[in-house]
C-alpha cells in the first residue's frame, strides 16, 4: 500500500515546512516539495497540518480499581484515542496481590489480544508488591520484553502504595536494566490519615477529596522521588504533575542537570478545585488523583511547559462512568473510583488554549505530544517525528475546522466529558498509523487490530538531550 | 545543477536518521531512504553526518579597532569560516564616528562586494553615537533592508561605549520595529577606572586586561541590559557570555520567561585566565573581551549550554595578528587589540568536547551551532535545519577522522591559533552552500562570490519558543 | 539630674523583662528589679513599654529641592520627631552645585545651630559632584568630623544624579575610609526619557509620576549598586526600598553574605499607587520617589522585613506643603516637589500594624526602629539600646492608648499627613533624650537646643552581625 | 547569697558594654555602671566577657544503644557541660520498647535524681513507638510536665525510628499542645538497603558508615520533615543540620517564613569525612550520625549560621568509649555505636574559629549557644540571657587565655576527644548557675545536685521572631 499525502505544513518539534510525503508501507519513504510519484491514495493536505501521531504515554484502559474496572476496553479507548489524533499510547500494566510480573504482563497481553485495538499499544509495568520472592528478578528481565518501564505509586495506602524501601530498590533495578522510572508522588501516609479524619468528621462529600490531598504532599513526594532516584542513579519520570509545590522539586532537578523529568495532564491545565463543589454528586466527575487544584496552578503548569521544566502532557485517561461507578461513592467521597477521561480530547485542547492563545508554539505543542513521549519512552525515531524511515504514524490536522467537545459525540464508553460544551478551532481530520488511515471524514475506516503491541527500547538509548553517539535503529 | 547526498546519517535540532538528500538549483528538493533519482553530483555519506550548514552570529571582519583593523577580510575570512563548516556569517556593521548609519551599511555592503566571500553574510547594526540627526529614525529603517539586528556596546568607554539613554531609546525602537537588541555587557565606567589605576601602578602585562575587567562588571551589566530590555520590550541577546555573573541573570530572565537569551562563545568553555599569564608576550594572543575567566566557569558554561540557560555558541572571530597587532600593545595591554580568531574552529571543538565527551547531545550542537542562530537572526527555515524548501546549506562531517588544530593548517590570516596543537575526531568533510560545493576532500573549490548578502526576517517573525500562527516561507 | 523610671516592660532588640531604670545626667546607670535609689525625678512606667529612643537615619529638614525647601526646618522637624518617639536623626547635607563638601558641611552645620534642634542630629554626606577639584579628599576626610556615610543619587538626571564613574570612584573611597555608601537607587536615564515621552504625549497629572519611574527601574539601579559596591570593596545600604524587584537583588546580596543590606519607609507598608489617582489634584500629596506601588508590594515588604532581608525602617521625612509647594505642579507632575512627610508616625503605624497585626515582634520592632540604624550608622552602642552606660533616650509607650493620626494634631510644619484620620492604639507617652525629658504628657518640655550634632563611628568599628574583637565605648 | 561581677564586658545576643552584675539569691538584681553594693562574694571580672550561660538542646547522657550506654551519666555529663561554661542541657527521654511515654519520663527523672547534676536539665520526649494505647494523649499531656518538645527518629530502621504516618501523627497533637517537634532527619529505609548492601560485600570498615549514610539521604528527609510540619501546622526544629543538602530545604523554609528551623554540631563544622579513614580502627572515634561529611560542607554551614538559616549550635554529645564501646564494631561498621563527645569543647571551638576567625560576631555567637536555645525551648527569659529578673547563669569568659584542648584533661569519661590537640584561645574562667558558683580557677566547686530539672515553656510563648502581646514572665 502507498500513500501519497500532499502539500501540507509539515510540523515537526524543529521544523515547518510545506511539502509532500510519501509512504510506502508503514513507512514515510519520501518528502519532497512537490512529489512527482504514483500511489494507490491520494490525500490532499493544503491549508492543514501534518504533525506525527500523537503518543499519550499515560492511560489505564480497562483498569481494575476499587472494585470496578475502568469503562474503555482497548477497543473503545484505542478507537477514541485515534479520533483524538494518539496513535500509540502506553498503558499501565497493574501487578495484582498475590500476581508475579510476568503473570501480570500475560494479563495485559491477553486483553489487548482479545480488544484488537486500532492503534499501537505499549505497556509499562506498575509493581505494586515485593513479596512474591524472585520480583526484582523478573522486573530487571522486564526490557527484555520491550517493557521499559516501572511505575510505582506513593499513595492509595493499604492498596497499591509501596513503601520507600521497594521505591528505592526498584530504582536501583532501573539503574541497572536502563529502565525509567515512574511514580505516582503524593504522600499517602498523611493522606490516608487526613482521609478517615475527613469521614470521621462526616466530610464525605467529593470536595473532601481534594481538602484530604492538598498540594503540599504532592510537593514532598516529587522530591522524595527525585532525590531517591538520584540516589538510585535511576532515570525518573513524575506523572500528572498537577501543582506548583511538585514543579518546584522538578525544576530544581532540571536546573542541577539531574536525571529527572515530569509530565502533566490536560485536565489540570483546565478544570480547578471549584468543580469538586459542583451541585449536588456531580463533583464525582472530577474526582482524580491528585485531585484538580487552586486555579493558579494553571498558570505555573503553562510556564513550566513553556520554559522546559515540564517534558509531556499525558491524559492519565481512566474513565468510569458517572452513573454506576462514580455513584459507588455517593455517600463517601473515598469510595469514588478515582479517574477521569480525556484520551481523545488532548490534541484539540491543547491546540486551541495552548497554540491558538499563544502559550506555547506548534513546534512545541508536537514535542510535548508526540516527540518526547517517544523519546522518553523508546519509541523514538520510529516514532515521534516525520522522516524518512520512521512510521508513518501521522495526523492530517485542519486548523479552522471549529467542534464543540461533548460526550454526545466522543468515542469512548464513558458518559461524560471533563470538557463538555468547550468549543474548539482545530480537529483532527485524517489520522494514519504505520500507513493505514484509521480516521478519515469523522469516520472510523481502521481494521480491527491494525493496533500493535510495541516493543519499546531501553531508556538512553534514546535520551532526549542526552550526548553521544549512539546506533539509529530507523523502521 | 543538482546533487544527491546518499546514506548518510541527516541529524536536525530534533531528528537523527539515514536517508538519502536532493538538492535541485539551491534547496533541498527530496529526502528519501532510498532516492533513485540522476543526479548531477553524487556525495557519497556512508558513516558521515550530514548536519545543517553552521551559522556563525558573531564576526567582526576587517573591523577597524584600536587603530588597527582585524586582519581577515570577507574574502579569508569567509574561506576560514567554509573550512569549519561554516556557511553563513553574520558580521558587525560598525557606525564609524560622524557617520550616519546607511553610511556605515553602505561600507559594509563594499566590503562584502569588494571581497566575494564564499559562504553567505548578513549584518547587524552597531550604534555607536545617536548624536547624528535622524539616527533613530534611520534605524527604525534598517529592517526593511533585511539588517533586523542592533548592536551597542556598554563597554569600551571614549570609543564605541554607548550611554544607558541611548541604550534604552535603541531598545525602544528595536521594540518597534522587531529588530533584536544585541548588546556588549559589560560595565564600561568601573573598567575605565580600574584601567587607568592599574597602568598609573604600572601594571601594564596582558594579565592585567582580566585583572580590570572582573566577572562582576560583566555580570552587573548583563542584568542591566536585561533589565532595561524587560523595560523597553525589546527582545535582548546578550553575546559572548562568559562566566557565572553573566549567567545568572540570564537564567533568571529565562525562568520568569523574558524574551532575553544569550550566547557563548567557544573560546570561553577551553580557555582560561592562566593563559594570559603565558611567558613573554604570549598573553596577548587571548586578550579578546570579556577575557578569559578563572577556569571553574567553563562547567557553568556548559551547564547552562545544556540546560538551555544559554542558546547559541557564536565565535567573535576577531581575529588580530600576533605580530605586528598584537604587539602594538607591548607596554600597555590596554592598546593589545581585543579580539581572537576562531570561525573556523567552533565545530571540531564542539564536536570533540561537546559531544564525544557527553556534555551536549549531537542534535543539541546542531541547535547551538545553527538551528538557533537561523532562528534568532532570521534566517530560519531558509537556513538552519534540513528540509524540503530550505537552502541546501549541508555539512558532511566525518566523526571518525582526526585533526590537529594548527595555525599552519587554518585558512585564516592570522598567524596563531587559540587552540593550537589540539586533537580532535571529527572534521567536516565536504561542505555545500545553496548546493554548491565549497569544500571539498579538504580542497577550497568555491568559486569567489559564492556568498551573498541575506536578507534576514525581523525578530518573532522566527522566534524560538515563540506562539503561533505565522505564514511560513520556504526557500 | 537623675530620673528613676520605674517598673516599665523594656524592650530591646532582643531582651524583654520587667524593670527599673536610673539615670544619673545623660546616661543609664542601673537596671535593677526594684531599685531603692533617690531620684529627682520619677516615671512610673508600669503597664508601659520602655524602648530605646527610635532613629531615623532619612531626613530631609530644610532641604532645596525643584526651587522650594522643605516645609520643616530643624526645629519642627525636630519636635515633630520628639512626638513619635525619635531621639536622633541623621539628615542628608546635600553638595550644592559649585560647593566643596566642607562648604556643604558647614551650611547644614548652621541650619542646627540656628534652628536649636530638640533631639540629636547626625549627618550623611550627600555627594552630587565631582568636578570641584579635591572632592575625593574631602570625602576622604568627612568621617574624622563625625560624618560617616555617603549618599549618591542615581536618579534626578540633570540635577543631583551621578554618572557610574562617580559612583564607583565614591564606593572606593569609602572602601578606604569606613564610610558607608547609601545610595537612591533609581535608573536615572530611562526614567528621564520616560518622563519627556509622557510630558510630551500631555500626561500631566499626579499617577505620572509612578507610571515613568516604573518597578524595574528601581530593581535594576539597586542590583548595580550592590555589584558596584561589592566590586569597590565598600559597605553599601539602598535606601527606601520600595518593590519586589529592588527587594530581590539585596536578598541575593544578603544570601551570599556581601556587605549590602536596605531600608524601607513607612509609607511603602500602607500606601499603594492608587492614592495618586486620587481626585483633583490630591494625588500630589503622594508624589515622592521612588514612588507608591501597587499594592502587593506592601506584603513583599513586611515579608523583607521579617525575614531578615531588610534591616531598617525609616522615613525619608521631606515634606512639602500641599498650598503652595506640592501646587508648582499643578500642570506638570515632574514639577511637584518630590517628598512627603512622616517622621511622627513612624513607630505608632509600626506598632499597630507591625507588631499588633501580628508581622514582627515588639524585639523586631525596636531593632528595625532604632538598633539597626544606630548599628549602621555607628551610633551604637551609645545609642539604639537600654544599657548602663548608654546615652539614656528613652520612648516610655503606652501600648493600649488609642489616637487618631491627623494633621490637625501632628507637629510638623506640613499641612497634611500621609495616613489622615488612621486609628492607631499605642502611643509614645514620655520621651527622654539623654536623661532630659522632652515630651511629656503629650506636652513638649523641651528645651530648645536640647539635642546636639552627633559625630557617629566608622561602619564596621560596629557592624551588624560582624566579627571579632574590637573596642568598647561607652557614654 | 549575693555575688557582683565586677567590670565584665557584658555581651547579650544584641549587647555589649562594660558594668557589674549583682546577683541576689538565684537571680540577676542589678545591672550599673558601677555598683556600689555589698555582696558576700566578688568577682573580678575586668578584661573578661561575661555572657549567658550555654545551653546545649542536644545531648545524650547514660542512654541506651544498640547494647551499650553512652558513657556520660547525668554527673560526669553536667560537671563536663559546666567546665565547658553550659549551664543548662535538654537532654532526650527516649521511649524504650514497650514502655509508655509517662514511664520513660519516670526512668529520666529518677537518672537525674541518682545523679545529682551540677547544672540545669530539661528534657525532651523522644517517641519510638505508637503501638501503646493513649500514647498520642501521653503525648499531648507532656507539655504540662514542662516537657514541651517531641523528638522523631527518621532512620535506625527496626529500631526506633518511626515511619511517616506515625510521623504525622505527632506533627499533628504538636500543633495543638504547642509543642515544638524535633526530628533526626535522614532517609532511613535507604540507607537500610546500602547497609546491608554493603555489608554483604564485605565493607565493614568505619567510612562505609558515611558511604552508606549519604547526604541526599539526610537532604531528602529533611524536606520531608518540613513539609510534613508546615501540613500538620507544628512548628519543626531539625537537629544536627550536617551538609548542603540539609540546608536547601531549611533555606527555603526560612524565606518563606514557614515555622522550620536548624541546628547544626560542633563536629561538623571542623570534622570531616577523611576522619573516618584513619589509620587502624580509629575512624570508629567519628562515628556519629550523621557521618562527618565531604569538608566542603564546613564553609556551608558557616555560612548558613552567618545568614540566619541555621539557629543553633549543639553538641549531640553521645559519647561512647573508643576501648570496650566503639570496639563493638571492629569487625562491622553498622555495630559500632553511634555518637561522639563535645559537651565540654563547645563554646571554646565556637569562639576560637567562629568569632575570632571573624566568621560570626561575639553577639551572634551568644545567640547561637544561649539566647536562640533558650527560646526555641521555652527557657527564655529566664535563661539565655543577661537581664535583670533574669537566672544568674553566668560564664566568665577569659578571651586571651590559652589552652589544648584534650582528653588528658576533659571532664568527661570518655577516652578521646575530637578536638585532641587543638589549641584554642578563649577559656571559661568563672560559671555560675542560678548565682552559684559552679567551676572557677580551673576547679569545680559546685555542690552536687546544685541543678534542677527545668520546667519549660511552650513553644511560641517566647518563639524567636514572633510577634504580639505576651505576658512576660521573669524569674
Amino acid at each position: 500500500m502507498s500513500v501519497l499525502i500532499k502539500g501540507g505544513r509539515i510540523i515537526t518539534a524543529a521544523d515547518d515546512y510545506v511539502g509532500d510525503i510519501f509512504i510506502e508501507g508503514e513507512t514515510v519513504s519520501l518528502i519532497g516539495r512537490s512529489l512527482d510519484v504514483r500511489a494507490e491514495k491520494v490525500i490532499d493536505a493544503s491549508g492543514r497540518y501534518v504533525i506525527p501521531g500523537c503518543i499519550d504515554p499515560h492511560t489505564h484502559m480497562e483498569m481494575p480499581f476499587g472494585g470496578t474496572v475502568s469503562c474503555d476496553d482497548f477497543t473503545s479507548g484505542t478507537i477514541s484515542a485515534a479520533f483524538g489524533g494518539t496513535t500509540t499510547i502506553v498503558d499501565f500494566c497493574l501487578q495484582q496481590a498475590g500476581q508475579t510480573l510476568p503473570e501480570a504482563l500475560e494479563t495485559w497481553h491477553e486483553k489487548i489480544e482479545r480488544a484488537k485495538p486500532v492503534i499501537d499499544v505499549g505497556f509499562h509495568l506498575a509493581v505494586t508488591d515485593l513479596q512474591e520472592k524472585g520480583t526484582l528478578e523478573d522486573l530487571a528481565k522486564a526490557p527484555e520484553e520491550g517493557v521499559t518501564s516501572y511505575k510505582l505509586f506513593m499513595a492509595y495506602k493499604g492498596a497499591i502504595m509501596v513503601d520507600d524501601e521497594t521505591l528505592f530498590k526498584v530504582m536501583q533495578v532501573a539503574s541497572e536494566t536502563g529502565a525509567l522510572v515512574m511514580v505516582h508522588a503524593e504522600h499517602g501516609d498523611s493522606i490516608d490519615v487526613l482521609v478517615k479524619q475527613a469521614l470521621a468528621e462526616g466530610k464525605t462529600e467529593p470536595k473532601w477529596h481534594a481538602a484530604t490531598r492538598p498540594p503540599i504532599t504532592e510537593g514532598e513526594a516529587t522530591n522524595r522521588a527525585v532525590q531517591l532516584a538520584h540516589l538510585a542513579g535511576a532515570p525518573l519520570y513524575v506523572v500528572h504533575v498537577s501543582c506548583k509545590e511538585a514543579i518546584d522539586p522538578i525544576a530544581r532537578a532540571r536546573e542541577a542537570d539531574w536525571r529527572a523529568w515530569g509530565e502533566t495532564c490536560t485536565q489540570y491545565l483546565f478544570i480547578d478545585e471549584s468543580y469538586l463543589d459542583r451541585p449536588g454528586f456531580e463533583g464525582a466527575k472530577y474526582v482524580y488523583t491528585p485531585p484538580p487544584r487552586p486555579k493558579e496552578n494553571q498558570e505555573h503548569l503553562w510556564h513550566a511547559l513553556s520554559t522546559g521544566v515540564l517534558s509531556v502532557i499525558s491524559t492519565d485517561h481512566c474513565p468510569f462512568r458517572f452513573d454506576g461507578q462514580k455513584t459507588l461513592g455517593k455517600d463517601d467521597f473515598s469510595k469514588i473510583p478515582n479517574g477521569g477521561p480525556g484520551v481523545e480530547d488532548r490534541l484539540m485542547m491543547i491546540h486551541n488554549f495552548g497554540v491558538r492563545e499563544g502559550r506555547i508554539s506548534l513546534n512545541r505543542m508536537v514535542e510535548l505530544l508526540s516527540t518526547a513521549p517517544a523519546r522518553f519512552f523508546g519509541l523514538y525515531p520510529r516514532k515521534g517525528t516525520i522522516a524518512v524511515g520512521s512510521d508513518a504514524d501521522l495526523v492530517v490536522f485542519d486548523p479552522n475546522r471549529k467542534k464543540t467537545i461533548s460526550a454526545e459525540t466522543h468515542h469512548s464508553n464513558i458518559d461524560y466529558n471533563l470538557y463538555e460544551g468547550t468549543e474548539v478551532t482545530g480537529v483532527p481530520e485524517t489520522v494514519l498509523l504505520r500507513g493505514q488511515v484509521l480516521v478519515e471524514n469523522g469516520e472510523l475506516v481502521a481494521i480491527p487490530g491494525a493496533g500493535r503491541f510495541v516493543r519499546r527500547a531501553r531508556f538512553g538509548e534514546e535520551l532526549p538531550g542526552a550526548a553521544g553517539e549512539r546506533p539509529i535503529q530507523v523502521g
